[in-house]
C-alpha cells in the first residue's frame, strides 16, 4: 500500500510547525506556498520602519525542511479546495490528497471599503513591509521639498488605523523615528513636529491584553507625541484625506492594522465560515464531515475559554499547527483525534524603546522589564542561529546609536509608475 | 556677498566624497540624487547573489553627511543641465548653481540592442540586484516543477554577458549557489547540474589585470564549472534563447555586464562626449570652457596613462571627487585648479569561496591570498561600524555554512502582473 499524501497549504508558523511535526510520520509530505520562505511575522514591523532587513526575519521554506526526506516543497499558489475529489487546485496544476491541512492564514479587512486598500496598505507580507517603509521614509523626503504648509503638514501626518498589537507596534516605531531616527538629518523641516494618530474603533488599545496594561500602552504611546483617538472609526479615506468620525484629517500616510479578512481559499471550500472567512473547525482542528481536513493558524475558527475565539498570534498558529499533524499521525494509525488545547504562556507587545507590555500567566509587566522580556522572547523564538545574531546585533545598535540600520527607501521608481499609471 | 552655491549631482562615490571634501569650504553645497542612499557598489553582486540584504551595503545619504551644516540634500531626480543659465533641471523645479560637480554614474549598454534590456538586466542599483535574485532563485523553484526536460535545463541554464569584475563575479556566484547552497534543497531537480555560460566579445577576462592574472580567474572559473566563452559576442537574446555568435543557447535566465553608457543629463550639456556618452575633461576635470563645473566619477572621460582610459571603479571615483571639490576650493579662493593625478593602490576581483585575483602595485596575488586580501579590502572601506560588522558576520558565517543568508524571492506577485501585462 502506497503511504497516505499529506498536504500542508502555507508556510508560515501552522504549516511549518505542522510540517516539522510529520518528519517522522509514514506518510508523503508536500508543502505549498506561493512564496520560498517562512517569515517571523511578529517582527514584520521592524522591516516597515527600517530597524531590520527582509532577510533577517525570513528563511528559505527548502531550507528550514531540508532534513527531512519524506517531505517535498512546492512553490505554487492554490487557487481552490476540492473536498469532495480530495485535491489541491494550483493555478498550473493539481495536487491530490489523503490528508490535508490549511494553514493558508488572514490578511487584513477593509470593512467592505476595498478601495481604502490602495491608499492604506496593510502588513502582512515582506512586499508590504517594504512598501510601508518606502511612505513613511519619502513622505518626510517630500516634506522637506515642500513649500506649502498645510501640504508639509499632511506629509508629516501619520495615521494608524487599528489598536492591536501591530497598530501599537506601528504608532510607536514612526514616532520614534520622527522623534529620534531623523531628528537632524532636514533642513527645512523638523520631524520632531511629525504627528503620529493611532485609531481605534473598540473602547481600549490591545484587547487581548488586561485594561491595565492597555492603559500603561496608552500612556507609554503619549509619552512618545503619539495621538491616539479610541472608539473613533474611519468613515472615509481619499487620497491625503482620513475622516475619523465627523473629522477629516490631512494625512498623505495611513496604515491599515484593523480587521480580519479570511483567505479566500476558506470560500473555495464549500463548508460553514465565521463571518471573517475563518473556517470553524471542531476540537480536533478537523473539518466538520471532513475528518481528513485540518485548518490550523489563524484561519482556523475555534472558540474554546469562556467564548472568547482563540487569538490570531504565532504561539496558537504553532501550537495549532503541532495538532493537526499529531491527529494526521493517528487518523493513518486508526486512532481517534485528540482535542487541541491552548497551553498560554503570555501575550507581549512592544510600544517603543524600552517600553512593552506583557500578560505572563497573569503577571502583568510594564516598561523596561516587559520590553526586556518582550526582546528575549523574540530573539529566543527566532529560527536559526543566523537570524538570531543579526537581529540582536542590530537592535543593539540601533539601541545605542538611535540609528534605524535599514533606512531605505527602495523601487521609488516603480511606485511612481504606479502613481502614473 | 552671499557664499556661493556648489550643486553635486549624484549620490555615489565621487559625489559623496566630493560633499565631505567640501565641508569646511566657504560655500553652500547641496547634493541631488534620484535615491535617499549611498550605495557600496563593489559588493551589489553579493545582494544579487542572496549573501548580503540591501541595507548591508547601503546608507541614506542625509545620515552619511549629517554633520556638514553648510550643506543639504535633494532627492529629486535630475533632467538636464543648463551650462549657459548656470542651472539644474529638475522634474519638478530647478537649482542655481556657482559651481557644479556632475557625478551621474553611468548604466549598461545593450550595443543598440535596448530590446535585450528586459531580458538581459544589468546591475547597478538594489532594485537591479534584488530583481536578479528572484530571477536566478526563481529558475531554480520553476525547475523543480517543471515536466519537460528541455525546459528545465533551460531555466537552469544561466548566461552572464561580459567578462569584467561584476560578470565574473556574477557568474562564479551563481554557480556556487548552485553547486553548494542550493544542492541538497530540491527532490525533483540536481542543482548541481546548472550550466553557468560566461561571455566575454574580448579576448580575455578582467581586461583592465595583468593577463596572469586574467588567466587565474579562467582556470578558478573552470574549477567551479562556469563554461567561458572568449572572443564571442552576443548576436541576439529572445525569451528563453540567447544567441552566442552562431550557437543558439536556451537558457532562461540571461544577466548583463557588458559595456558602459553616459547618464543621460550628459547628452543634455552640449559639451563633447566620448562614444560612450561620458563627457571629455581636462587633466582638472573640469569641462572644457567652462571651469565652473567638473565632472568626476565614470561619467568622466580621462586619459591619463599611455592612452588607457581610467577604469570606471570606486578608487578612481573617490580620488576624482575629492579633486573635483578641491577645486572648487581653489576657484572659490581665486587660485588655479589642480590636474588629477590617479593613485593607483591596486585591483581586486574575486571569482568565489577562497578565490580571487590581486594586482597590487605589481604584485600578482590569486587564490586564497587574494581573497583574503579582497574580503579585508571590503571590509575596511564599507562605511561605518554596523555595515562593516554585518557584511563581516554573513560572510563568516556563509563560509562555514555554505548557506546564503538572503534567500528570498520577493515581489514575485510584481514579477508576475508584469509578464501578465
Amino acid at each position: 500500500m502506497p503511504r497516505p499524501h499529506v498536504v500542508i497549504i502555507g508556510g508560515g508558523f501552522a504549516g511549518l510547525y505542522a510540517a516539522q511535526a510529520l518528519a517522522e510520520a509514514p506518510a508523503r509530505v508536500t508543502i505549498v506556498d506561493r512564496r520560498n520562505h517562512h517569515l517571523f511575522q511578529p517582527l514584520l514591523y521592524q522591516v516597515a520602519t527600517a530597524v531590520l532587513s527582509p532577510a533577517d526575519i525570513a528563511q528559505p521554506i527548502r531550507s528550514l525542511l531540508r532534513g527531512q526526506p519524506n517531505l517535498e516543497v512546492e512553490l505554487a499558489d492554490v487557487t481552490a479546495i476540492d473536498l469532495a475529489n480530495r485535491r489541491v487546485v494550483l493555478a498550473d496544476g493539481q495536487i491530490a490528497y489523503d490528508y490535508l491541512i490549511l494553514a493558508a492564514g488572514v490578511s487584513h479587512a477593509y470593512f467592505g471599503h476595498d478601495e481604502w486598500r490602495p491608499l492604506a496598505p496593510g502588513l502582512k507580507s515582506l512586499e508590504d513591509a517594504l512598501d510601508i517603509r518606502r511612505r513613511i521614509l519619502l513622505a518626510f523626503e517630500r516634506a522637506e521639498r515642500e513649500t506649502d504648509p498645510a501640504r508639509r503638514q499632511a506629509l508629516m501626518t501619520f495615521v494608524v488605523v487599528g489598536g492591536g498589537p501591530t497598530g501599537v507596534e506601528l504608532a510607536g516605531a514612526i514616532a520614534e523615528i520622527a522623534h529620534h531616527s531623523l531628528a537632524k538629518d532636514f533642513d527645512r523641516i523638523d520631524p520632531t513636529t511629525a504627528r503620529v494618530i493611532l485609531v481605534e474603533a473598540g473602547p481600549r488599545l490591545l484587547v487581548t491584553f488586561p485594561e491595565k496594561l492597555s492603559q500603561a500602552a496608552l500612556d507609554d504611546l503619549r509619552r512618545l507625541s503619539v495621538e491616539t483617538r479610541l472608539g473613533a472609526a474611519v468613515t472615509g479615506i481619499e487620497p491625503g484625506i482620513v475622516h475619523i468620525e465627523n473629522d477629516a484629517i490631512a494625512a498623505e500616510t495611513v496604515l491599515w492594522a484593523a480587521g480580519v479578512a479570511a483567505s479566500p481559499l476558506s470560500k473555495t471550500m464549500g463548508v460553514e465560515l465565521d463571518r471573517a472567512g475563518r473556517v470553524i473547525v471542531e476540537r480536533t482542528l478537523s473539518v466538520p464531515g471532513h475528518p481528513e481536513v485540518f485548518v490550523a493558524g489563524d484561519l482556523a475558527a475555534l472558540t474554546i475559554r469562556r467564548g472568547q475565539p482563540l487569538p490570531g498570534t504565532a504561539p496558537v498558529a504553532i501550537q495549532e499547527g503541532r495538532r493537526a499533524a499529531q491527529n494526521v499521525i493517528h487518523a493513518i494509525a486508526g486512532l481517534p483525534p485528540l482535542p487541541f488545547v491552548y497551553r498560554d504562556r503570555g501575550n507581549l507587545a512592544t510600544i517603543g524603546r524600552n517600553s512593552a507590555v506583557a500578560d505572563i500567566r497573569g503577571l502583568k509587566l510594564t516598561g523596561f522589564v516587559a520590553w526586556l522580556a518582550w526582546a528575549v522572547v523574540h530573539i529566543f523564538n527566532l529560527i536559526g542561529f543566523h537570524n538570531r545574531f543579526l537581529v540582536a546585533f542590530q537592535w543593539v545598535w540601533g539601541y545605542l546609536t538611535f540609528k534605524r540600520g535599514a533606512r531605505l527607501i527602495t523601487n521609488e521608481v516603480d511606485a511612481e509608475t504606479k502613481l502614473i499609471e
